[in-house]
């Protein structure tokens, strides 16, 4: 089945708001087999609305429809539903119900354009919003489905997880579609690509199996895509595919699907028992606050010191002024005794360390903007390697950082180059 | 002029990334009078590719594309631009030399496909790329305009910022349209809707002005939009408007426009002259990773620790253990010392810390998750602050980052409840 994902709303289209929704939607859809080919947004006009409608229910079997439900006058979604269905709106008791209990939680009473709020097409099936004052709408006739919910992230997202998905995993039917992303960083799209070689060696071009490359600046993510006709079809193409290609680029993948790097790192040192410690320079703290998003990391992580003055580094970690002065804060050897220095200070199995020119000023003939220099401690070495990154400061940040985390992936696996 | 935004890419519609895209281009087109009154997202195929800008070609003044740019199979937008238009790809000698240069940087050679990287649809304007390999497009004709550029968002930027831009600021024609935000935080959209008051006795209905509240994470962003026939006029009833609004909830607003709250804090730190360190705990390096973000923040960020052990804040911060056992690492008594001490260890002016339950574990009835106390010293005063935030673990560490970047703020400027 296809669907198509409508977004409604002029904050869209000034690009005042990021539309996540239209993501959200389409994941879980293709959770359940359901692949939405088309998102479209549009502005809070009626014949604008209607005509995406028309278009969208011609050509898909389902349609999710987002945004103008409020209370205000710009929200006019549900009189063109109504208007689209050729129908009117009704007060729904259950959803009025909400809208008072809503009010009384916040010590108020609504007023009429608050239980207006409450009105819904006539025929359509209800979706009830415990998280807000308005309603969805789901309509299903011959086998043709459209979705009516709010644009409030979190509204929305109860919706799809409480109603939408359970609904479609019970009717589903058809052609299953399943992904998987392997994950991997330090390793340029186009060498991995060579890496691979003639993806047709791997898998038939009529074999319902395709492969992406999709970079970013944490690295490239390889998406395997099976169409089957079962679960198990799916699951088994996708798997001969990985294996094949983790004979070409293991050491490349840090994980699978959701997880990012710094959960897979935190993994490995939850399971080694192994603590870590990190001094930053030039990631300003980005490895840490990564590090700290992964729930369980006070297990693994002492502590973190961002030194961004010369002093800090002299004072909180040990390394010596004339190192400083000798080779400059940017150097191999001042990320060496960072590195070291954290280790020791903070007695952690590992210290890492970063030191490097973010720009945009800073930066030098000898040392352009984008050297950024990783150290790496443990009780058998301490070593520093060089990176030149390309992109604007926080983009040579997030790289840094990257970089920092998969050195500390592959020095506990033992990975060489 | 009307604009339709495109994006192509089968990574969007499976919802494996948000699209960011979309909305930079639309924001930024807005500023230069030109409305987006569609956005697109479409799978890398090429009928749909082909049917999208025919659609989107006949009834918009500009068409925008990006993704689809890359240098592997899956990645087919030029080759469909060059049927669109009927026409054929050339090597573009400037662009074939940037890709050489960028591989040398990388201490590397091109291959084929990499040097495929600088092919071009005959006839366009060429919008060279400094930060990557893929090349854009632009083609002007008849009034129309039909505009390429790569998916990855820094380099969509940077050719939207240093090409698209300037091209229309200079053709630009007919009704302006003007927006400010506002940006607030530290207070809720019904209490801040509550100072304001009616709106239409800042504004007539029929004055061409609107007035939008935005809430996030961060707090909530105003923005006034104007249309006139001038840029003057906008402007002149945008300051009429914004001068209104300041008169009721000055102290709320931290800035106008683009900059964030770490930039607004670093533009005060850097004019008083004063230095700041950061000890944190809950928040695990983002308050530091966003002070850093700005450009010359080494001129007043001295240091950050992130004690996320208890033996860390004894060890870095000098927080009494027996503080820690009588009160618990969260609370007023050690958000007060860890204050203090980082201020006093770093020698510099102000000091913030924040201890807190980010979760998802560890909360207690006494102690919820989202219970935060953000410490401040400088040299008259040290005191800590509660706050109870929701949400989940992210959401808690960046409400807590934000509230200790406004502390900070409200500090400097003396601002009191």
């Amino acid at each position: 089945m296809k669907a198509e994902i409508i977004s409604i709303g002029d904050e869209l289209l000034i690009g005042q708001v990021i539309n996540s929704n239209q993501a959200y939607i389409a994941e879980k859809l293709n959770s359940v087999g359901i692949f939405g080919d088309k998102m479209t947004t549009i502005g809070d006009d009626e014949n604008e609305i209607l005509s995406a409608f028309q278009k969208a229910y011609n050509s898909h079997d389902i349609v999710t429809v987002t945004g103008g439900l409020g209370p205000t006058h710009d929200d006019i979604t549900r009189s063109v539903v109504c208007k689209f269905f050729n129908t009117d709106s009704i007060i729904n008791d259950e959803a009025l119900e909400n809208v008072k209990r809503i009010f009384a939680r916040r010590k108020s009473v609504p007023r009429k354009i608050n239980e207006d709020q409450a009105l819904v097409p006539r025929n359509c099936t209800v979706i009830q919003n415990r998280l807000g004052t308005a309603p969805g709408y789901f309509f299903g006739r011959d086998g043709k489905y459209f979705i009516v919910m709010p644009g409030v992230p979190y509204e929305m997202k109860a919706m799809m997880d409480n109603f939408v998905l359970p609904f479609f995993e019970k009717h589903k039917t058809g052609l299953i579609i399943r992904h998987r992303t392997l994950k991997t960083t330090g390793i340029a799209e186009s060498f991995l690509a060579e890496q691979i070689g003639d993806v047709h060696k791997i898998f038939s071009p009529d074999s319902g199996i395709t492969l992406a490359f999709l970079p970013s600046s944490y690295g490239v993510r390889l998406r395997i895509t099976a169409k089957a006709n079962s679960v198990d079809e799916a699951e088994n193409k996708i798997h001969n595919v990985e294996t094949k290609l983790r004979s070409k680029i293991e050491k490349f993948i840090y994980t699978t699907g959701d997880m990012d790097l710094e959960d897979a790192v935190g993994k490995l040192l939850s399971e080694r028992k192994l603590t870590l410690a990190i001094a930053e320079s030039c990631t300003g703290g980005l490895i840490a606050d990564r590090i700290t998003n992964v729930s369980g990391s006070s297990e693994y992580f002492e502590r973190g010191i961002i030194t961004y003055s010369n002093k800090s580094k002299v004072d909180a970690l040990g390394v010596p002024s004339e190192l400083i002065n000798q080779h400059g804060a940017v150097s191999k050897e001042v990320a060496e005794v960072m590195a070291l220095g954290i280790r020791t200070r903070s007695n952690t199995d590992i210290g890492i360390s970063t030191t490097g020119i973010a720009g945009p000023t800073g930066g030098s003939p000898e040392k352009p903007i984008g050297l950024v220099w990783i150290g790496y401690s443990d009780k058998n070495e301490t070593i520093a390697l060089q990176f030149n990154f390309g992109g604007e400061r926080r983009i040579i940040k997030e790289r840094a950082a990257q970089a920092a985390l998969e050195l500390v992936r592959r020095k506990i696996l033992k990975i060489t180059d």
